[in-house]
């Protein structure tokens, strides 16, 4: 199939939308933007044998790059909207295989009701490669960032950590709907999506916001598929840094923690709400384990004994 | 250099300006977008191999990445305001030419009066991949689709055609300002930048226009450079197929196009404007060559006798 029958194909395949001025096909996408004073961009690239495995197939494939750029817009509490996405795939990739892909990012963009504005087809001798960007807005609440945290506040994480790589990585659900739902009960000081891991991006949290955090790793919210990687790590090790959990991990007042720990928000999206540290004055980054603090550097929790800090 | 080091480098390297909300960093970028009803966006990813050749260096390779989407912008004659970069690098590019590379998207940016809002990283195995989306918005005449071509309308084209391989591909100057002019002088009908080559890119004018066009050849202006590759093709033929242009082949009316063809409004800037055709009711392009026309195939023009349609 010549790329020119493959942009026509996909230009069949797009929705129509009310605020859509320039459909596919153009120079540009056209869309309109009326309702707000600013927007939200967001960009991801995912690249085989890095983000993804070509046997994952291109249903997973085509939905976990969707997926990934709707976290980052999740991560801000914020609204999203449009996609446009560029593909790079191999001469020896079939036309069924660039469909099936194709397919599986507009539902994923369909099913939170957004939709795909534009695109870039490229066939090549490397490997696949695929980058979507993500435009959004704010709610009327703001875009939620990553440097409002404040000592005092507490840390709560959204579903389960660890072990994303048996499968939550291509198949998880980015936390769109979860994150609209908190905003509008709590005031989210600070939020980040968990792509790195959460020791990585609990620094991220922590450097943006001026402050520091300890961690209780009683009250990790750890997934039962980490009990299935025999490596050696200890479930906490895992859930603090295997990454990809693409949860949100956020900070609010602790009278405001309180209440959603007794409510549980989330419960009829089947997602629990997890209690997990407090922020501090101090700029140190610590895990609670059994009563002592240990420092847990960005690059994740390794066990090591004689570290403890107070 | 860590990947997380590097981007602590972009964020150092990234311009201040007033309508960034939220700066690269977060989870998303974040724009003010007060003052337009409507947004434009383009992305565009630039693959090693098919695109550039590594040893064009970073500079070069790292402007035209930007370029292409500005050139995209300038089809529209929009206003480019904003962009997200993504990049996979291999694993052996130095922290060098990463660097330089994205001085030469930042520089291209701010040669434009732009800015780079955001973006990803990632290191792989693969060859290099460079995906740039950019944001703008209409002028206050709106954006120029490629649909609006009226039979009787004249064809015309920016600079000079051909031999772009040469270098001209990797260098050249994205017409944005060049369209703003041309929007403010006459009504542009409709309008696109040249990437496929004139003979692709005038049959998507005409595709989308509903119309048919008669070029002549004789009047195509051809870059000197094409009499250096010595491959067997006419001057005429490269003009017509070679690609990567960038310049803008557009529709006005008869008497717009005497006006630009006396008064040459670019000329201050460098660039001639050549009147190379007229759109015709029946839907065909054709060449017109020595006073005979022939069929011109969207994938280029390839000299062949017998072949003249009236």
């Amino acid at each position: 199939m010549a790329e020119r029958d493959f942009i026509r194909w996909i230009r069949e395949q797009t929705r129509q939308h009310a605020d859509v001025i320039i459909p596919p096909g153009d120079d540009c996408g056209g869309l309109r933007w009326a309702d707000s004073q600013s927007l939200l961009v967001t960009t991801d690239m995912l690249l085989e044998g890095s983000c993804f495995l070509r046997d994952a197939g291109p249903e997973r494939i085509g939905r976990k790059a969707m997926s990934v750029n709707l976290s980052d817009m999740a991560a801000m509490a914020a609204i999203p909207i449009a996609a446009v996405v560029s593909v790079g795939f191999p001469h020896d990739i079939s036309e069924e295989w660039a469909k099936a892909c194709f397919t599986a990012l507009q539902q994923q963009a369909t099913r939170f009701n957004t939709i795909i504005l534009g695109g870039d087809t490229n066939a090549w001798d490397g490997p696949i490669c695929i980058n979507v960007t993500f435009l959004g807005r704010p709610t009327d609440r703001g875009a939620v960032r990553r440097s409002g945290a404040k000592p005092g506040d507490a840390l709560l994480v959204t579903g389960e950590l660890g072990g994303s790589i048996l499968g939550h990585h291509l198949d998880f659900t980015p936390r769109v709907a979860e994150a609209q739902l908190l905003q509008s009960l709590v005031d989210l000081h600070a939020m980040i999506d968990l792509s790195d891991g959460l020791a990585t991006d609990v620094h991220h949290l922590c450097n943006e916001s001026g402050c520091g955090v300890e961690i209780w790793a009683d009250q990790l919210p750890v997934r039962e598929a980490v009990h299935h990687l025999h490596d050696g790590k200890t479930p906490v090790e895992h859930a603090l840094s295997d990454g990809e959990d693409f949860e949100l991990l956020f900070a609010c007042s602790e009278s405001d923690a309180a209440k959603l720990m007794e409510t549980q928000p989330l419960k009829h999206l089947g997602v629990n709400l997890s209690h997990i540290g407090r922020f501090l004055s101090v700029r140190a980054v610590q895990l609670k384990i059994d009563g002592m603090y240990y420092p847990l550097a960005s690059t994740g929790y390794e066990h090591q004994f004689g570290q403890h800090v107070r």
